[in-house]
């Protein structure tokens, strides 16, 4: 039995998260603390760095940090890593050696205590151009560096929360420690990780599948950070890829769970950034598709698989680089362009949007593209968002009049 | 652009094979030297090491390399090699520090010259043990070395023969020079090699079409070796395996090429001896199925997938561990036990010699078994060997009248 990928650069998991009397007494003390508000972003990242899933940082990342991440993908000891992960103010009064207490925007929970080691201003169009790629506040990703505050805060950080989450999704969200547990308790040491925020269809399922042939298992693994309007929301979308797990895979061979991050589309360095997490979480592999992490024209279909060629042997966890898959008519089959030697035209090609307004009006969606068992799911939970709208309308109805 | 494989333990290939006026000098020189008949195997090995397939031994194994491959797997010098690459013979005349010219057995071709550096006797069980882990005279393998001769003689070897190949079998004869040629030709860098002897139907289609998901190409490698009885010719075979890279794999993405080798069913180890030459033929993978070049119970159906996880990173060439693959009723789709979450009473399982029968017999063999292509050229070459059989029994016939 061999071993699973150990955490990234360091032997053990750096869990941040302070525990029982560590946690009560740092609590306490941290209520008195000048307050530093975290974006939805910055929340995750605490969160995230409370559960190890960013081993080996110890906090928000410094100037020097900043500065050879964005140009170098390294941090200023020579750590590989991909995008910075910074904790940015406006405020005037917080100086250098303070310490302060980070804060959930949503929630006004204390989240986690800092030692400020640095207070300083960046470029923020550097690290757009560095990371996006781009500086068009078009960009998502671009829109929440730009609106960062005037300042980034360096330093250590202790989390005294786990965001909610094991209350919310209760077994859906696995902290490392726990998929690692649990990989080795299914005695998986190759397991391949799949990135989603969308229900599974029968592509997705494909993708999987192409993994399991030579992965002891998968986890689907999808964000429970912040969703966009139209997105279907996490306990619909974990109850389809349950029922699919149930009735579509082989027993003990997909694991489906969640973690706290939100996306920042940055295309290739974030399918670096989710490569790296994911060795954390214990996954030697990371499916990545086309246009991974991607957003609009901003990144060429195979950036993301390319980059991984560049950066040698940085990261232990390696791609899966699959191509876009699909239902061919001709092929009989659900295919993919690395395999199917036919033309779009004989392709089923649905966009997510054509599909959003098939299942809202309930209208048939094509056969082969989706699992009756997913669609009846998601119908259910059209017609219920249909169903509240129409009460909306009526009251709006009832108040005007 | 990422670089092909390196060859087994050194920067460039060795072949052993003379060209031009040294291959002209030697031949002359070779028709006076003490001839050494070599076997089927020792001939494959011989042609192999002048085309570098053998890269990076130079020659015969010596006893302390036979030793340490059949104790440890490495040569004595600490290369890497799974399997002894011996010569023998019963001459009791030859001595050491004598040159000796090859002989093909069949032919009587001069097909190289050897400085006799060692002679000596071998533990022939105690290679079977460590080789095959069996002794018995069932087993191919253990027959090859017990059949022997009661000397092996090892020591540097000129090649002076191409064996024939490219002559009789013209384009599907590729050197490990020409296949690298061709991958740098066509851009891939990561290729897979896929290992047969027989014709291919879906199952084996599903292995390629499964390694194309994450590779650049496939190498479609057959053994050109001698065949058994009842196995399909090399030129049937082939046309077989065109038919379906022209109808049913992305243009480009799949070769067709054969290499002179014996199998030598020793199953794992054999396994890592196809790894490794197909690290000279510039393959990045090699597709391991269930129970890879074993015959019979004597090896475990992963055991050719486990002893990859023993010898660590003594060989840049991956495996590509698959499963058994079939087609599912329930699934109503060509799959696999990774997969497919079904029972075997839904599968379409048919035996080798079941589908000789049906196809000698010219009977139906069940639908999504193979392609129809494939069955085309099969039926002819069964009905025409059914030809030529009622022609010998017709003259049998005659001749006993």
């Amino acid at each position: 039995m061999s071993e699973l990928v150990p955490p990234h650069g360091s032997k053990t998991l750096k869990s941040l998260a302070l525990e029982d009397d560590a946690l009560t007494t740092e609590l306490e003390k941290a209520k008195s603390l000048p307050k530093i508000t975290c974006s939805s972003r910055e929340f995750g990242d605490v969160i995230m760095l409370g559960i190890g899933g960013f081993t080996p940082l110890d906090g928000f990342m410094t100037k020097l940090d900043w500065q050879s991440v964005c140009g170098n993908m390294t941090t200023s000891n020579g750590t590989f890593w991909p995008i910075p992960i910074t904790l940015s103010t406006d405020d005037e009064e917080i100086k250098e050696e303070d310490e302060v207490a980070l804060v959930n925007s949503k929630t006004n929970e204390i989240i986690a205590t800092m030692v400020i080691n640095e207070k300083y201003t960046i470029d923020k169009e550097y690290e757009c151009e560095r990371v996006y790629q781009t500086t068009e506040m078009e960009h998502p990703g671009v829109v929440m560096v730009m609106e960062q505050g005037k300042y980034n805060l360096g330093g250590p950080i202790k989390v005294l929360s786990d965001g909610g989450y094991p209350e919310k999704y209760g077994d859906l969200y696995m902290t490392p420690t726990e998929t690692r547990d649990y990989f080795k308790d299914k005695g998986w040491s190759t397991i391949a990780a799949f990135q989603t925020r969308n229900p599974m269809h029968m592509s997705h399922e494909y993708l999987v599948n192409t993994a399991l042939e030579t992965c002891d298992g998968v986890m689907i693994h999808s964000t429970l950070g912040e969703l966009k309007p139209g997105d279907i929301p996490a306990e619909v979308r974990s109850e389809a890829i349950s029922t699919l797990i149930d009735n579509y895979f082989v027993e003990n061979t997909v694991l489906q769970s969640g973690y706290p991050l939100d996306m920042r589309y940055a295309g290739p360095r974030e399918a670096l950034l989710h490569a790296l997490f994911r060795q954390n979480y214990g996954c030697s592999h990371l499916i990545v598709g086309r246009d991974h992490a991607g957003i609009g024209d901003y990144y060429g279909p195979f950036d993301a698989h390319n980059i991984f060629d560049e950066i040698g042997d940085a990261l232990l966890t390696q791609p899966l680089k699959l191509d876009w898959s699909f239902w061919c008519y001709k092929c009989a089959d659900i295919t993919s362009m690395d395999i199917c030697p036919h033309s779009n035209e004989d392709r089923l090609l649905l966009s997510g949007s054509k599909l959003r307004y098939l299942l809202s009006e309930n209208l048939e969606v094509p056969e082969n593209f989706s699992r009756v068992e997913v669609l009846t799911i998601l119908r259910k939970y059209y017609a219920s968002i249909k169903e509240d709208e129409k009460v909306n309308v009526e009251l709006k109805g009832h108040s005007a009049r």
